[in-house]
């Protein structure tokens, strides 16, 4: 067999898979940060275009790309899906390993595929620009590519510590012409508040959002844009599955176990959710989400209605959750620090149909290090997560002298994260406990909700 | 048509393109450094393993690619062809552009394509380990994963400047297990003499070639590795231009210009050299080498006999040449500032088979941003000099109102020279006049040859 699976660009997947239908039961409402009631589509339009907040809450289990959007898609889709042959040899496994990566896209991870889609609406919309919060700059770098494409202006807040230790990123963005702004920022009240209250905040996604979405609502001709958690992010992403779902058929395998790393969801989600949906014709796939121990929303938080965002102007959900002000530790995985998860992964989750595992990042970076030395590609510090994910399956395959066909995710590419692994590499990385007291703290100030 | 023309691993090339015996006259000879009289083979088998100094030589048109060597190539290989829609569109040219991209390997570059092969023929030789120099890092990072894929050591003699200031590059090259030493150093002879005379030398790429040559060749288990210049370096390279040539088949157009960036020569010829054997067939394709107008070896320098180094420790080849001992100013495009050229470069250079033309930094940062904002790959500093001569010829097409089919090189990406585009973008980029008397000066100290 070849090392890669390639489709060519008519194998771009013409629809979307929506899960929505598929779900154990109907959707938990979304409500108003302010009423705690029910949000109404009129509720949404000064954040969002129409085509997003029908998807948001769409039945139909199958949404058509629009073309344009598969126009750009075709600069990097179909990822290529990897064989991880010297992986398998170095760890000694009787399992077959493959990865999907994302990192050929030119921002270098997944986030674009729901970038290029968001900014497509909300041009049709007669948007102008978009605002949007990053945190490591995964998300904002993507958006600001997106925008470009389709000539719309981009306002990016970037988490102040993320904008002073990854200029990387933020110069990223700014070559693609958007304009970056260090959260807490002078531009929003929630940022100026926030620097009332600590001149030195280091910022935080929580409060980016809020930035982010107060600027789209004080502005008539501005959108807000979000890179994961709600049901729209996560239906752009099955690409990711659909394609790894193709591949794998043209290797005569099918996976036992599918394996991806989770922040807010939609990264998770686009590899898996395809996959779940092969259960009703009677398939066995575990699928398993793999997030930092230091910010266990899926191991650790609780199923209940909360907060998107620290100053609570984002929509209530339903989703696991460590409390709206939950402030993780600074680990490298900045795209995994979010308080709470996507409702479609979380109630996927409360019904044990998907898995969750956490892991310090000491043996994260190990297996990522792993994974390099081997495979070549050097793994972003959230995808890592996948990476020891899958070598723990790898292993327990070797213990039980089974085959096992292992399929995981590798969302991005860690060029821009090299001071993580200096770190880890000189012996100076930190693993920090299960911040238990912070969790218990901040869940005691979940919203009282009478769903 | 497709947006790109991606082949199977099956039509990865099985033969390397050898240009020697397409050459116009014979090759000249190679001088040792202290007689200057024409090397052995002796001579360089404290460098390098008999095969490689084979291929420096062999007068075989098609030189078979070993298959543990395509195995690995298999990892990035075959790399896409673009064609460059979005930035025709933009610049409003008749003119068809395509672009070979080499940034999908493991380290970002093209460099891969030769460090894998001579790390594999070290390895059947029974070497231990190989030392080599880097200036930005792309060479030494390439290295540094074929050792590690092969099982060698590395050792990088990393310029000290770039040490400094690209430690992203050192990482990578740390996390595929290299030993990495700022140039000088305190490990060699030529290290330890540049620190006596400068405690505070920032390095050069022809000193750090020196003390990897004396590392070489005072360990018996260890030999020396070129990332460019030499002829078995330009052999390995052509698998890009081969794979071109299958792809642009594929759209039914035939090239009137390929145009690459031209450091020490490797990444021109890898793209161009396929084409040339084209002309016996008839075709009319004009090759262009991009290089900087402050390092302008090939469009100010002399075709002459010259060391390979600063040191004097490398052999003397007939090359276009600024003089051994030339240092030219510190431009983002680290990996072309090397005073020399490959030799069968020069040799067609002077028999007017090929042209050169030399940009300053900012036009070719301002080509990079136009096409990073059409195409969205961010562009290596290094690459950035074939866009603005791939632009040129399209605003020439354009003014002529003819079509004309260009192909140019992305040797690499981008990504980690953020800073590079943050000085573009914020005004501060310096252009650096041809610096006339440097170059006269060091031309003056050329060896003096009897050939």
């Amino acid at each position: 067999m070849d090392t890669k699976v390639l489709l060519g660009e008519k194998q771009i997947p013409t629809h979307w898979y929506n899960v929505i239908p598929d779900l154990p039961g109907s959707l938990a409402p979304v409500l108003h940060p302010v009423t705690l009631k029910p949000v109404t589509p009129q509720d949404l339009a000064p954040l969002f275009p129409q085509p997003l907040v029908e998807q948001e809450v769409s039945t139909e289990r199958w949404v058509p790309i629009p073309e344009p959007v598969r126009e750009i898609y075709r600069l990097w889709r179909p990822t290529p899906l990897f064989r991880a042959r010297r992986l398998e040899q170095a760890l000694g496994t009787p399992a077959r390993i493959y990865y999907k990566y994302e990192g050929v896209s030119p921002a270098g991870s997944h986030k674009p595929n729901s970038a290029v889609p968001q900014a497509y609406y909300n041009k049709l919309a007669g948007i102008r620009r978009l605002a949007t919060e990053t945190g490591a700059g995964q998300w904002g770098s993507s958006l600001a590519l997106a925008c470009r494409l389709f000539g719309l202006e981009c306002t990016v807040y970037m988490v102040k510590v993320s904008f002073e230790q990854k200029p990387y990123r933020k110069s990223m963005m700014q070559l693609w012409g958007a304009n970056v702004f260090a959260s807490p920022s002078r531009e929003t009240n929630a940022g100026r508040a926030a620097l009332a209250a600590d001149p030195a905040s280091p910022g935080s996604l929580g409060l980016a959002i809020s930035e982010a979405v107060e600027d789209a609502a004080a502005h008539d001709d501005t959108h807000y844009a979000l890179g994961s958690v709600l049901n729209h992010v996560i239906l752009h992403q099955t690409v990711v599955g659909l394609e790894a779902k193709e591949q794998l058929r043209a290797t005569g395998d099918y996976p036992d176990v599918v394996i991806a790393s989770h922040g807010g969801g939609s990264n998770f989600a686009g590899l898996t959710f395809p996959f779940l949906a092969d259960r009703a014709a009677g398939k066995r796939v575990r699928l398993v989400a793999c997030e930092p121990a230091s910010c266990p929303t899926l191991t650790k938080g609780v199923y209940a209605f909360d907060y998107g965002d620290t100053a609570k102007m984002a929509p209530v959900v339903k989703m696991y959750t460590l409390g709206h002000d939950f402030m993780p530790p600074g680990i490298h995985a900045g795209g995994l620090r979010y308080h709470g998860a996507s409702p479609l992964v979380s109630q996927l989750l409360a019904a044990g149909q998907i898995e969750a595992r956490a892991f310090m990042q000491t043996p994260c970076f190990e297996a990522a290090v792993t994974f390099a030395r081997t495979e070549g590609i050097v793994p972003a510090p959230e995808s890592s997560h996948a990476i020891r994910g899958a070598l723990e399956e790898a292993q327990r395959a070797k213990e039980e002298g089974r085959e096992r066909v292992i399929l995981f995710g590798l969302s991005g590419h860690g060029q821009l994260d090299m001071t993580a692994y200096d770190a880890y590499l000189s012996g100076r990385l930190e693993d920090f406990a299960y911040p238990e007291e912070n969790i218990r703290a901040s869940l005691a100030r979940l919203p009282k909700v009478d769903f």
